[in-house]
């Protein structure tokens, strides 16, 4: 390890560039392997099933936190930064770029599926059924919630099992997409929203899918806050 | 940590009530995500499938281990509760205290789903197949005798390997989901039954959803008893 | 620890019993969850599905090593504890108790799903497809082979990460079931064809099914062997 | 341990050799399993699904990594021994023999399958959805890209908790199986591609399924060389 004056100063800048790349690959992954099975499901008269759908969309979850979550925290949502930033454990001023490199990745992703497959099933955007966006405003509130909360329990709290975490948060994402997935899109996630929406243009309900996630994992925040004594039992 | 007289007398009795809020909010998600999947199955016309919602039902209960099993050893089970009590792993004093936690957590989460989605599929109430509540009470007790004995094994056995509770007990919960589900509804476990009875107002066969799980329970300590040499190779 | 003089000549011979005990009530679970699935899949008009069917059977195994493997070494098979005795990894004196053990707690799980569920497909007994039984004796020594690899590489090599073994055996049960069981019955375990013959009273083919795993298990070990440098890298 | 002249000259070799065997023994169980799901569930009329199939291909690269990972690093395909070698993790000298051993497996198996289930969905080979090869290129680069990402990222990455390698990277070629195997075939692997059509004979775009997942797989080596500070976080 050659430690110089150089690399001391250069070092924090290009370790913060990679957490923004490791985010984007990982936002990029997956909004491409989410949609893309709903995409490619439409294309295939639904061959790979509502369940199919939601495995695909859990196991990338813990495979990109496994993958990358040593490098930026895998968060790859931006409620989830939110909450990361104010439950202090992510920095003010990194707020902002991981947010854009989330959403930059998300519409990476769209605009690929949008390339190689066409403009089919809406690219996957997420929508009330029935357009009944008070119902979904709700649940996508509480999914979200226990979605928050499940990644400070097993990921953040230094009591839990070492490693577990991945598991446990892509477990949560799968079988929320499996349970309610087909009333609310099941996004709990703003930049997962926003890809299909911005690439294929259509905003309608856009803003539910940003307030609603942030407002439960805000909810989170505030539980497992009183859960963990003030944060005391979270690694810092 | 500042440590000081106020705090030391305070810190037992909040350490106590997270317990209780952690087994409310396990019980609320685990019944707002496995009852939930048994009604969205009905209000989509079967699209999660049987698999699906014992999928659900296994995940949340996973994934919940590793958020909440740090904070209040995650029964969120009145049978559990009560075989823990019983073979001396919880006190006395907290049994009926979890047990009411347990039940109104469930019964906040059937109260959500119902306002959300409506009275639908009995709001996933269990009940035996035909009726026939000899052959459920049998399968139920021998359904949550092997779930107990899962427990202790997995996670509460110190020669077991660590951190891999919640995905036997999980797995567990899945699986007999998906094999006697459709028989008897696979609840081993009180508080999920009680739920959507109370706020659905259908007590039929309800009795039964106690009697077995805490019987088949109770066998599991009495066998668990005898592998493990009087407890002795389980943590303390 | 009291430690006497009737302590210490009596443990041994309580630990063996607990093992037998344990062996019992592992493959009672295994065959009463795994034919369980096929009888209540029949009743039930397919609603399991036969990827639900390879699940059940894949995560009890999981589940059980977990909670037994601390133990009995969880088995659950004969053709198993015959590769454990030809590698040196089980007292010769053990074998045939640890192989009654397994086909006692088989004969009662099929017993109890033949009382509570009635005579139904062939209480989940194995078959060749369309009697092609050169077919399926090659088929269940493959797959015999495989489970055994995986059972020394995951779960006795030292250098294997540690705890992972069952899953990755659950895995492989539940692999194999899904792409082998519609045509072999993807047994691999003569106690679990047996339990169903012997309570069905239908023995065609039975010899199969304890020859073939037999073959594949021993053949594993043969190749085990080389890949260790003579078990040299396995736990001991 | 006993060591001599003889043993110090022959171990290296010995040791070489069992890599190779392993590979081989891998790439075998790889394309039996998966392949042969295919197969069966053209034989059962689609009773196994699509969802069964990536389940079968995720879940015998996470048992195979498990069992056999310690002994040859499982790639089980020559676009991860490529990369691994333009890594600097794999010596130039063992590129070929590591890429023979796989092949050889892969015939092995397609082998054994024609022989017992006859000639089948020929045999299990991809190709591309319509004919289509301009999209298979681009999915099957960005396919074996994040299934390589997350082998670094997961597997080799000293940062990553010890031991998920092998859920992460099994969940990975499932979920990549199971959202783009309708449109590519999902290969993301030179040897599984070439099994089934050294055996049936086919060759149509067979160069597609060697090009573009060796392209996708130096891709993750540009971009983790870039996000680990030019590998210096990885285990040597």
């Amino acid at each position: 390890m050659k430690l110089g004056v150089r690399r001391t100063i250069e070092q924090p800048i290009r370790a913060y560039s990679r957490e923004l790349v490791a985010e984007a690959i990982g936002t990029f992954t997956l909004v491409f392997a989410g949609t893309g099975a709903v995409m490619v499901n439409r294309l295939s008269d639904g061959a790979i099933t509502h369940l199919g759908i939601s495995f695909v969309f859990g196991a990338v979850v813990a495979a990109l936190i496994y993958s990358l979550g040593h490098i930026s925290g895998a968060h790859f949502n931006p409620a989830v930064t939110l909450a990361f930033w104010s439950s202090g454990f992510l920095r003010k001023d990194k707020v902002i770029p991981y947010i854009l490199s989330q959403v930059l990745g998300a519409i990476a992703a769209s605009t690929v599926l949008a390339l190689s497959l066409g403009y089919v099933a809406n690219l996957g955007a997420t929508l009330p059924r029935d357009g009944n966006w008070q119902q979904s405003f709700i649940l996508e509130t509480v999914l979200t919630f226990i979605l928050m909360l499940v990644i400070f329990g097993s990921g953040l709290d230094r009591r839990a099992p070492l490693g577990f975490a991945g598991i446990a948060i892509g477990l949560t994402v799968g079988l929320e997409a499996a349970f309610m997935g087909l009333m609310t899109g099941a996004s709990m996630n703003p930049a997962r929203s926003f890809g299909p929406a911005f690439v294929g243009w259509t905003w309608q309900h856009q803003w539910l899918y940003w307030v609603a996630p942030i407002l439960g994992a805000q909810l989170a925040v505030w539980v497992y806050r009183y859960l963990s004594n003030g944060f005391s039992d979270l690694k810092r």
